[in-house]
């Protein structure tokens, strides 16, 4: 039987100057899924192999190849290939080089992540959890709260129900935050960002809150805590360190062998389920990865 | 004669979370001053030398010492003292280490200053040209983008009388900004981040108009551009890199001396003179540094 993962990605793209590209009636809705090649005369993707690819929303696909990647060639059987959607692929690669590259995260230190529960959130948890540092998670359900406890993480709490994240998020880290890793913008941006330390980093991955406007969210100007408390912010994408995805796939699976990952994911069964599967992943349904088993 | 040189600084200070910290009524105003020692019982600084320090608007000070610093040893006769306030001082390292330190500036990038007959746009300008790179500078008046003209930058207009802050952007650089040195905050920000290139670097230096509002101004978050373009926006202050200053004030001189930095000064004369001088400078009547002669 042909394996079909789907996973869904938010479909916002910027150029310059500010404008957003929508998609248009009758293209493919982009997505990326893992795929077991069924026909091939491309030596490189044989018959039976599997490859990871943004082919969109479709069950099968003809491809020249370009850019598909295969799985990692010593992918373990006992570890679902979806998780080359998720802890072991883009979101994963994203968590890790955010925290490491763009951030420069050091033993100790004191972390806020939002949107903790999703794909790249539970993963930037874990893996400063494992480098030492104190974590406190942002997300929007008690049941996300609950994945995040479990996943190790020092503080966390349903954005949602406090009555002032300003409070919640100084009671967490009375000290303030070294680094912030940023995955939804908007409001909690302009709460978060004074609540940083000294010479604090904010990697910027993410603007899920935002993705939806049809106007852009206003926000006070962060510039003047910036200054005075002398803020480093950088947005990041994933592709920048491509060079580096084959070391960094294996350190996360040697993770995830080890235990020290878990990787939840929210599967949604058949084809013609993936717009509800989607629209909720942009509402915050997901627990993990969202994907689509076609 | 006793010389007292009083620079004037803007009093915006803010603590965690954001906020301002106001001066009260009764307290001494703020500034910096070159200053005659004309008794002393301090050997590190002697009857007769000349003192930079930040004590306020006063003609005269008692110090311990504390915080004061004596003109470079070598402070060249022919040079006024006064620029150990602007290009030859504060300013002048400002500049110098937004440039280098925060921005990494290289030759033959394009630069993007704000505020740029300022006391700090003006060097940040002029040290990007001895770098090799082109220069866009945006100020306030007319007389201020012909005195940009003559400082050699490449670009310069008047922000108050173009028809479109993003087309002007846009046309003074086609293919955008690797770099963007702040001074102003506010609207512009918003028009001219979406003006970078991918990767570009944004120094934020100032904010100035912001620093009047009783009400922080709102604006567009920048998030989805920041991670599309893979921007950098780093707030500093100069103190940061303090161990350097002697070095760094010997090489400003040394350009001075080479005629390389324009140094204009906005010279006010008059102790009584000074709350005029300050508001003046808030509302961008002066071209470089503003200065007040006790």
């Amino acid at each position: 039987k042909t394996l079909h993962l789907i996973v869904l990605l938010p479909s916002v793209v910027v150029s310059r100057p500010f404008s957003r590209v929508r998609m248009k009636e009758g293209e493919v809705m982009i997505g990326t899924q893992v795929a077991k090649v069924i026909q091939s005369i491309n030596p490189a993707f044989p018959v039976g192999c599997h490859v990871v690819g943004r082919c969109g929303w479709r069950t099968h696909t003809v491809s020249d190849g370009t850019g598909l990647t295969c799985l990692l060639s010593d992918w373990p059987q006992d570890v679902s290939m979806s998780l080359a959607l998720g802890a072991i692929g883009m979101p994963g690669l994203t968590a890790l080089y955010g925290l490491e590259e763009v951030l420069g995260l050091q033993a100790g230190e004191t972390l806020l992540v939002n949107a903790a529960a999703g794909a790249v959130g539970s993963i930037v948890g874990q893996i400063a959890k494992i480098k030492g540092c104190r974590v406190v998670g942002s997300s929007g359900s008690n049941d996300k709260v609950a994945f995040l406890k479990e996943l190790g993480f020092d503080e966390a709490f349903n954005y949602k129900t406090v009555n002032s994240l300003e409070e919640v998020l100084m009671t967490a880290a009375p000290n303030g935050y070294d680094c912030f890793f940023e995955n939804v913008g908007g409001l909690f941006s302009s709460v978060a960002i004074p609540q940083m330390k000294q010479f604090g980093r904010i990697a910027v991955c993410g603007s899920i809150s935002t993705y939806n406007d049809t106007n852009p969210q206003t926000g006070p100007y962060p510039h003047l805590t910036m200054i005075f408390k002398q803020l480093k912010m950088e947005g990041f994408m994933v592709g920048r360190w491509e060079h580096k995805n084959p070391e960094s796939l294996r350190r996360l699976m040697a993770w995830k062998r080890e235990g020290k990952l878990q990787c939840r994911e929210q599967v949604t069964e058949g084809f013609e389920n993936m717009p509800a599967a989607f629209m909720g992943m942009l509402q915050g349904e997901n627990i993990g990865k969202a994907i689509v088993k076609v």
